[in-house]
C-alpha cells in the first residue's frame, strides 16, 4: 500500500476541501472520519484522487509517511481533545498535529504544551476563506514548534491562495503556540467590523437617501474598483443583483431578516482586547450591532413606542455617497489600527514576536477580509517595523487627515437623522482619542481617588499621589 | 468570656470599618487578621469599643456565637480561598461565610457548592460605598442561600445606608450564590459609565466653551439640585473646589494626569455582557475610554502627528450647557437600560429571579452610583415587572423623546469639533439602533450564508433559509 504524504481528520465540508486541496497538488492523502458514510462519500464523489481512506484511526496513522503530518479539521472545542486522544496512543515522537478549527487560541496553548510532553508538535493554524477557500486557496496562519513548521511549510504554501500582487503564498510562520489561532481570532473581529460598516453605508443610503437595492448594487460596484477593493465589497455587490428565490418579488436581501448570528470569534476578540487593556471599540460596538439586531422583536415593539427625529437630507446624494465610501475607508483604518495594535500588545504578553507587515501581506488572498487595502499595512510596517501604531505612519496620517471631515460630516447627518451609526460614530471618536494629547481621564482619577482613595499620577512631576478631599479648606 | 455576635475576617481598611460600623450598632464584634499588627491598631485606636481580638483563628472562630456569622474582608482572588480553607476546620454546620469583597461571581458560585457540601452557608455580597461608605453605611447587595439571608438580615440592615427618601435600609435579598455578586459588578460597570459620561460633559465645556474648572463647578452645583442630583456628580462639584497641594497655582484637577486605571470590575461587566449576547455598548466604551487614556505617551505623539479640524463654537454657550445636560441625562437612561438588560438576560440564564425593582432602590444610597434617578428605575419596575428593557417605560419612554435632540446636536457639534464623546455618541446609537424595526443585519445575514453557508431566516415566512449564491443567474 502507498503511504499518504498528509492526513487529514474530519471529513465535514473544510476538512474534505483542504485534503482534495492538498491531493490536488500531487500528495497522497489520508483520510478519517468519525462516522464512516462522510470517508465513503468522498470517495465515491472522487475514485481518480489520490486518496486513502481508513475507518480506524490506528489503520489511519500507519497509512501516513513519518513523521506524520495530520491536520484535524473537526468541530472546535471537546471534539478536538477527543480526536487527540484517539490519535495519540498511535502516534510517534515527532508527529506533526496540526488543528485548523476554529479553536480558541489558550486552548491551542494548552494543547501544544501537553503534546511536547509525549514528544508531539502541535500547530494550531487559522484557516480563513470559507468553503471555497478551503478547496481553492484559503489564508493560512499557522502558530507552533517552528521546526515542525518548516516540515508542514511546503504543503501549506503550495494549497494557499496566491496573492494577486506578487504571487507569493497566503501564508508564513506566525509565532509559536497559540500565535496562529490569536491571529485568526483577531482577523475574524476584523471581519466583523467590516461587515458592519458595509452594514451601516447601506444603511445610510438606504434610510437617507431612498436607494434601492439595485442603486447600491452600482454604487458598491463602483467603490471596488478604487482603494476600498476587497471581497467583502465584492460579494456585497453580487448580493444586491440578486433576486429572491421563494415567490417574492425583488432582491432577496430585502426579505432576508436583520437578526445577525455569530460564532463566538468576534466575542473573544472583544474579550480578549479588555483582557489585555487593549482599547478595540470599533469592533466591539459591531458585536455589540449584531446582539441588538437579533432582539428583533423587542425592537418592533419599540419602533411603536420611542420616536425619531424628523429629519430630511435634501443636500446632494452624490456628494453624500462618496463621503459615506471616505467614512467606510476612514473607519476601516480605524478598525485595523486597534487590530493591529491589539496583535502588538498580545505579542508583547506573550513573547510571540509576530510578523506584523507578513500577517498583513498573507490577508491579501484567500481570507474574507481580503483586500487591496492590506498592502498599506504591509507597506507601513516595511517602513517602520516598531510602529506603535497604523495612524502614525504617513500613508494612514495623511489619508486620516483627507477623510476625517467626510466621517465627521456622515456621522453628524446620521446622527441628526437617527440613522444608528455605532461603528462610524466609534471610529471618529477613537481618531480623536488618539490624537488627543489631553482627556478628560484626569477627572475620572480624581473621582477614583476621592471616593476609593485609589490616588493617581501628575502631569508635572512623576509619583504617586493622593489628596486629603475630605479635610477642611 | 463574652462571645461576639459577629465575626470580621481581615483588618484593612474595608474590614477595618465594616467591623466598627456593625459594632456601632450594638454588636460585640470578634476580628481577625493574617498579621497581628493590624488587630493590634483596631485595638488600641478604640479601647471602648465592644471588639474581641483574637491572634489565631481557631480562638477567633470560637469566639463567636452559634451558628457563627462571619464576614471575609480579604483581597478578592486566591486569598479569599486561603480563609476559607483556613476557617474550615474550625466551623460547624450552619454557620454562615459572608464574602464581601469585590469577587468575580462565578468564584462566589464554585465557593458557595464546595461549601454546601460541608453544610456550611456562603453569602457573597457586593459592599459599595468606599471606605466612608463601610463606616457608616454601605449598599449592601448579598446572594446565598435565602435561609442564611435570614440569619444575617438584621446585622445587614442596621449597617447598611438609608434612602433619604423613605428611610428604607440599603440592603435586600438579591437571590442565589453568585447573584449579588454579579449584581455589584453591573452596579461597578454602571459606575464607570457615569463616570465617562461626566468626563466628556467637563471636556465638551473645557475645550468648546472654554470654562474653567471654576466655571464648571458652578454648573455641576447646578446640575446636581436637578434630576442628575447624585454622588458622582456632588464629587465633581467638590473636586473642582479643590486647589493644588503640591504647590502649583490653580484647582488640582488641572495637575492630575489623565491616565486612569481600572480594578477590572468594568471589563468583567463588559465581558459576561458579551458572553450572554446582551448589548452593552455604553459601559464597555467607557472601559476603553479608560484604556486609551492610559495610552497617555502614544496619545501625546499622535497629538503632533494626527491633526484635527478647524472648529470654532460661536453659538449660545447657555444653551449648550443646558443641551450637555441633556445629553447627560439621556445617556445615563441610555447606560441604565443596558445594564439592567444584562440583569435581566443574566437572571433568566441563571435562575436567579432578580428584584430588579429592589436593586434600584438599594442603590439609592450608600453606594458610588447613589442617585435621585434610581427612583425613577423603581417606579418603572413597580408599574410593569416583566419589563423587557427600561426605554419601553412611560417615564423613559417621555423624557427619551424630550431630550433627544439635544444629544443629537452635543454629539453632531462634537464630532465636527474633533472632542471625542465615544460614549455620548454610543449612547445615540443605542437608542437609534433599539427604536429600529429594521436594521442592516439583514446584509450580515446576507455575507454569512454567502461565504460561510451559515444560513438565515426570513422577514416573510418561518424556517431557514441557504441562497444559492454561486450559481447562474
Amino acid at each position: 500500500m502507498t503511504q499518504a504524504n498528509f492526513g487529514v481528520v474530519g471529513m465535514a465540508v473544510m476538512g474534505r476541501n483542504l485534503a482534495l486541496n492538498i491531493e490536488s497538488r500531487g500528495y497522497t492523502v489520508a483520510i478519517f472520519n468519525r462516522s464512516k458514510e462522510k470517508t465513503e462519500d468522498v470517495i465515491q464523489s472522487h475514485p481518480e484522487k489520490k486518496i486513502v481512506a481508513s475507518y480506524d484511526i490506528a489503520s489511519f496513522v500507519a497509512s501516513i509517511e513519518k513523521p506524520r503530518r495530520i491536520m484535524l479539521m473537526v468541530q472546535a472545542g471537546p471534539g478536538t481533545d477527543a480526536t487527540i486522544q484517539n490519535l495519540l496512543p498511535h502516534l510517534d515522537k515527532g508527529d506533526i498535529l496540526i488543528d485548523g478549527g476554529n479553536t480558541f487560541y489558550k486552548d491551542t496553548e494548552r494543547r501544544n504544551a501537553e503534546l511536547a510532553d509525549s514528544g508531539i508538535n502541535f500547530i494550531g493554524t487559522g484557516v480563513s476563506g470559507g468553503e471555497k477557500g478551503a478547496l481553492e486557496g484559503p489564508s493560512i496562519m499557522p502558530g507552533g514548534q517552528k521546526e515542525a513548521y518548516e516540515l508542514v511549510k511546503d504543503v501549506l504554501e503550495e494549497i494557499s491562495a496566491k496573492a494577486p500582487e506578487d504571487g507569493k503564498p497566503c501564508v508564513t510562520y506566525i509565532g509559536p503556540a497559540g500565535a496562529g489561532h490569536y491571529v485568526k481570532m483577531v482577523h475574524n473581529g476584523i471581519e466583523y467590523g467590516d461587515m458592519q460598516l458595509i452594514a451601516e453605508s447601506y444603511d445610510l443610503m438606504q434610510r437617507l437617501l431612498g436607494l434601492t437595492a439595485a442603486d447600491m448594487q452600482k454604487v458598491f460596484a463602483e467603490w471596488n474598483k478604487g482603494e476600498l477593493d476587497s471581497y467583502l465589497i465584492e460579494i456585497t455587490t453580487d448580493i444586491l443583483t440578486h433576486q429572491d428565490d421563494q415567490g417574492q418579488d425583488g432582491p432577496v436581501v430585502d426579505y432576508i431578516l436583520d437578526a445577525a448570528g455569530n460564532k463566538g470569534t468576534g466575542k473573544w476578540t472583544s474579550q480578549s482586547a479588555l483582557d489585555s487593556g487593549v482599547p478595540l471599540p470599533l469592533i466591539t460596538e459591531s458585536v455589540f450591532a449584531r446582539y441588538i439586531s437579533a432582539y428583533k422583536d423587542e425592537r418592533v415593539v419599540a419602533s411603536k413606542v420611542l420616536t425619531g427625529p424628523d429629519y430630511k437630507f435634501d443636500g446632494d446624494k452624490a456628494e453624500l455617497i462618496e463621503k459615506i465610501r471616505q467614512a467606510l475607508y476612514f473607519s476601516k483604518i480605524m478598525s485595523y489600527a486597534q487590530g493591529f495594535a491589539q496583535l502588538r500588545v498580545a505579542s508583547n504578553e506573550n513573547n510571540w514576536d509576530l510578523p506584523f507587515g507578513e500577517i498583513a501581506e498573507i490577508w491579501r488572498a484567500g481570507c474574507i477580509i481580503r483586500a487591496r487595502f492590506l498592502q498599506k499595512i504591509t507597506d507601513a510596517y516595511g517602513r517602520n517595523e516598531a510602529l506603535d501604531n497604523l495612524l502614525l505612519d504617513e500613508y494612514f496620517k495623511d489619508i486620516t487627515a483627507k477623510y476625517q471631515q467626510a466621517v465627521r460630516e456622515v456621522v453628524a447627518i446620521a446622527v441628526q437623522a437617527g440613522v444608528p451609526v455605532p461603528t462610524f460614530s466609534s471610529a471618529i471618536a477613537y481618531f480623536d482619542s488618539y490624537r488627543s494629547e489631553n482627556l478628560p481621564a484626569n477627572l475620572i482619577q480624581a473621582q477614583r481617588d476621592y471616593f476609593g482613595a485609589h490616588t493617581y499620577q501628575r502631569k508635572d512631576k512623576p509619583g504617586t499621589y493622593h489628596y486629603s478631599w475630605y479635610e477642611e479648606k
